[in-house]
């Protein structure tokens, strides 16, 4: 997937998922590797979703979404998206 | 981007995404040329995701539900998911 240039996320709205779904795993107690394996998602993927440097797929967003528990609506209605 | 299969969708999520834009644009008078040229999205590439056969990306996400007047957390729970 490309990586994403400040101008192509000039909201900043990739960072504001990446902390959403940073928070809500830190209060589960899972590590990002055990994210990233419940939802299916590459460890070092996860770890630039969470920072916000890609572009995170519709169906990654979904499975990072069940895997704590969320819908994908409630995930991005946290981030204030 | 990669092509969607069935199994890699296997909820239908995408075509409920895309059910969801396409009912919205619709409602509001709007050809899907017209979308396309105002979320900054191909114009091919739109009738894909409406037809749920691509894995649309957050950013397109945001840009279709801002064309729309929606929030992308709108879109999202519009679409049921």
């Amino acid at each position: 997937m490309a990586r994403i240039s400040a101008a192509s996320d000039k909201d900043g709205d990739l960072v504001k998922l990446g902390g959403s779904i940073r928070a809500r795993r830190t209060a589960l107690g899972f590590s990002q590797e055990a994210l990233a394996d419940a939802a299916g998602v590459d460890r070092a993927h996860m770890g630039k979703i969470e920072r916000g440097e890609r572009n995170v797929t519709f169906l990654n967003i979904a499975r990072i979404a069940a895997a704590v528990g969320w819908k994908p609506s409630q995930l991005l209605d946290d981030a204030g998206l």
